[in-house]
């Protein structure tokens, strides 16, 4: 398992076109690759530009592959612009297992 | 629902002691409290004092509850003196459905 938290700064001129690209590049590699588990992008409420992306991939060649897919590389290609600055920071979770009881407790919660 | 990452610095001599009280604290929170969605921690990999934490609560009542269990009151009490450095960022997600996805794809990973 592999947990990252990816700091991004956007310019904030660009925020909400990032926005609706980087919601359709989560919900493709979601859907579409079974090695990620998770990629949920949070922005910070006082300072949207600053945007946080829990991601949450099977092993490592899960990633390496991730970062080759069609919606990865057009999603890279169509924010770097808007991009001011990107900081991968690796984790290491304390009880991946507590991840499964959140998400039972999120299907009981309608959005 | 009100998402939050906790970012917190930890004295990094107690940080193995730090670990096991957050992960009871955390544990007690996501089964007793029907309004604490997610509390997932992680540790920066390079530098593991550099503590976050995932925290999903269904509103701000289910947050101001929380705050007066018996367990965080314990977590707090029992980390104060571990605590170097506390920030509370409140964050909006940007499609909370995809927190649902996740749960999906975990569950078929064993940990």
């Amino acid at each position: 398992m592999m947990v990252r938290i990816s700091e991004i700064e956007i310019n904030p001129q660009r925020l909400e076109e990032y926005k609706a690209i980087l919601k359709r590049e989560a919900e493709a590699s979601v859907r579409l690759e079974p090695g990620v588990i998770a990629i949920f992008p949070m922005f910070q409420r006082d300072n949207p530009a600053q945007v946080r992306i829990l991601e949450i991939y099977s092993d490592q060649q899960a990633y390496q592959s991730h970062l080759k897919t069609e919606h990865f590389l057009k999603y890279k290609t169509a924010t770097l612009h808007m991009v001011k600055s990107l900081k991968l920071v690796d984790m290491d979770a304390l009880d991946m297992e507590a991840a499964t009881r959140i998400f039972v407790k999120l299907k009981s919660h309608p959005f």
